[in-house]
């Protein structure tokens, strides 16, 4: 039988119900899916136009960041070790308002997409605006993309008001809607900057196109403390007072909870969306991952923008989620690498509503995955090779992705992108933002 | 003037007192010393023997890794995900008394060295058994080490008692005391697994050749409770009934110190050696980094061995120090970019007495340092090229390392060490060792 391509791995982590690493098999692949695996002496009876062999390495289901702000990534650097406060208020919002336009947007977008391919990000869960120029970039560089509808109750150069979000949104939404490799959920950016009025006006909306929800929320304590003065709530019970708790809802961040808090969490079935490294860098709390899950609850992995990461790297990010984990529980048996690696991959497919299309390496899924080379002084030995993928690669050892059967990195090299032109296109952009650096004299 | 080496690096990163960070510059090595740090243009006066172009590149002083057990490596990943004891006591000393050899610490030792001059390491401060093997490895490969006679009061393969490790640890210090890239220091394991008595043994000799003293000293909760129920103190309280608490004195871990033992280490000017990915992977508490800082006392970073981290990577635990403390304290300014340099490279310095030779680049100093290539998709844009190095590069993007003048990687490649030979020996110890792991039948 004919078949578009067939991998050979020294390991398949498979991330299926069992958690199966399968070894010496084969990864047959028609078209965008995955058709069949196999041990690799079984598979003589497919003729692929494409034989790769990954005799180093294991193939593994992409990562799906899920949550980041991919256009911030020229913002990289621009305001570290710096309170919440002025990092956003003195640094971040004033560079956006003067300079996030939709080139911006475009290029920004661009350089996440080149770091997160790189890294064996194969879809990602975006907020931010202009999502017409997001999509866009999604679209020509072939990865897989859920875009946020952005809300928020003040005016950016990309909307004035209410109106004009949810139309340019729903615009952008319609013109896309045919693209299998992009999804759309409703984004209003937090409580604390989206009204009740605004929330409910676009509930009906969400429902009528069947669209999950993606919203920072319990970010800080502060946020918490604010919305019990202002509502008599905590920011998630005022949202189930809204009645916009359910498994479409993806709250982002979520430290700072009460046990009622937890409660409502598990009861709705909300996907909670956790970002260590920006939560540490910005010093916002921790997220009771422990707790969440022995509730239950979904929870997935994203890494966030890179104004407070500064990366965008999901290997890294699920590492620190592990580690962290087992350091504020004080349980080192906590949040082991295999459960580690289903919050990096099939929790975020659950979260985006995607896991019967991604999220493992399963027959009948999307061909979307990564090959990382674990031939390398940095993992050697390997008596566990999830383990050695958490705590002991490093993405730089990742060499081949792909995304619905399409190879986008191939040993090493971006195949949509030229990185050099984009790196010259960063450059620009840096001269640009220079000022709103929080020490611009600072020898760079 | 004729010199040995000039190198034109973007930047320079210094780690002065004053942090500065030199554009353009030119560092000019003759030998093992630098010469002069100078702007390009001024740079015509000394004729090189070798000119290198590192127009992309930071050069920065090499890491100075202030703990570790490098022979480890070995069992990278062997016992993951487990409670302390069960790792300790199921896993890791049954692993180390059936096969903990000569030849083991050479193999692990040289995976080890592979692994640190890869990420940027020029020096490391080690503790474990055979360090004739050790002294061997660090002398073939050409990096920097400093070994800690081993001290336990109980027999291993090394040696049976007291006076054997002693006179062990002596000999191989005798042999070496002429290398100038080996330092030593005496390293009794733990006050736990140290009585009184061969502290006292050992400290005349300490004295006597002037060596400091390396020890495991506050690792966890239980390690502290032990103690006062056992000597009514503290560890650290124990150490200072004893007179061995003084600026000699590296203490490694720290978690768990109460306000009283904060003040001992500051009065007595003891360094403290932060190893953050350990004391998260084992679930041993968190070292209050911020209020030592406050109280003046240095404080170094260390990986600790491959056993418990599971990566020897100095770049990636200088970010995890950073975060770790912003997370802990909550206050997002704690522990800057630069601040965390320091700690990997001058403070560690401090703490192993070579301060005058390492620990940053300046005239007079040994030419110990590292290239890192930024004009990466990963490490565009820059406003700040310190950010930059500890929050969003990676050690993949070190290119050269040289220690004292000689490079041990030439772009990406080492020089003093065959990697894939290397690996090959890995992977027959790994066949030895895996019945050790905690599921050995689990598919690798």
């Amino acid at each position: 039988m004919q078949v578009s391509l067939q991998i050979n791995a020294r390991w398949v982590i498979t991330v299926d119900a069992d958690d199966n690493v399968l070894k010496n098999h084969a990864v047959i692949i028609q078209d965008d899916i995955i058709i069949d695996v196999l041990p690799q002496q079984d598979a003589k009876k497919y003729s692929p136009v494409e034989l790769i062999e990954c005799n180093d390495h294991a193939l593994a289901p992409g990562f799906i960041n899920a949550h980041t702000h991919a256009a911030m990534s020229l913002l990289k650097g621009l305001a570290d070790d710096l309170p919440l406060n002025e990092w956003l208020n003195d640094h971040i919002w004033p560079a956006e308002t003067a300079l996030a336009d939709s080139d911006f947007v475009k290029d920004g977008t661009e350089l996440a997409i080149a770091e997160m391919i790189r890294g064996g990000t194969t879809c990602f869960n975006d907020m931010y605006f202009f999502i017409d120029q997001t999509a866009t970039a999604v679209s020509n560089t072939g990865i897989r993309a859920c875009l946020g509808i952005p809300v928020i109750d003040f005016p950016t150069r990309w909307a004035k008001d209410l109106n004009e979000y949810i139309s340019k949104g729903l615009a952008v939404h319609d013109h896309f809607r045919s693209n299998e490799l992009i999804h759309f959920t409703f984004a209003p950016h937090a409580p604390y900057t989206v009204c009740d009025d605004s929330l409910k006006t676009i509930q009906p909306i969400m429902d009528e196109l069947g669209l999950a929800m993606h919203i920072h929320l319990h970010e800080t304590e502060n946020e918490v403390e604010q919305s019990i003065a202002k509502h008599g709530v905590s920011p998630i019970a005022r949202l189930n007072n809204l009645g916009l708790l359910n498994p479409d809802l993806m709250a982002i961040h979520m430290t700072h909870l009460s046990a009622t808090d937890i409660q409502l969490i598990a009861e709705h079935r909300v996907n909670v969306i956790h970002c260590p490294e920006s939560n540490l860098k910005l010093a916002s709390g921790f997220c009771p991952v422990n707790e969440l899950i022995t509730s239950n609850i979904n929870i997935a992995i994203g890494t966030d923008g890179s104004a407070s990461n500064n990366d965008i790297d999901m290997l890294g990010e699920t590492k620190t989620a592990a580690l962290l984990t087992k350091g504020r529980t004080k349980q080192a048996d906590a949040l082991p690498a295999k459960t580690a690696l289903r919050m990096a991959t099939i929790n975020g497919a659950k979260a985006l509503r995607l896991d019967k299309k991604i999220g493992s390496l399963e027959i009948g899924k999307q061909a979307d995955m990564f090959a990382i080379n674990l031939n390398s002084i940095e993992t050697q030995p390997i008596y566990d090779v999830i383990s050695t993928l958490i705590y002991s690669a490093n993405r730089s050892q990742i060499t081949d992705v792909w995304v619905a059967g399409q190879r986008l990195m191939q040993d090493q090299q971006l195949t949509t992108l030229d990185e050099a032109q984009l790196i010259e296109k960063v450059k620009h952009w840096q001269r640009k933002i220079n000022p709103f650096h929080h020490q611009p004299n600072k020898a760079v």
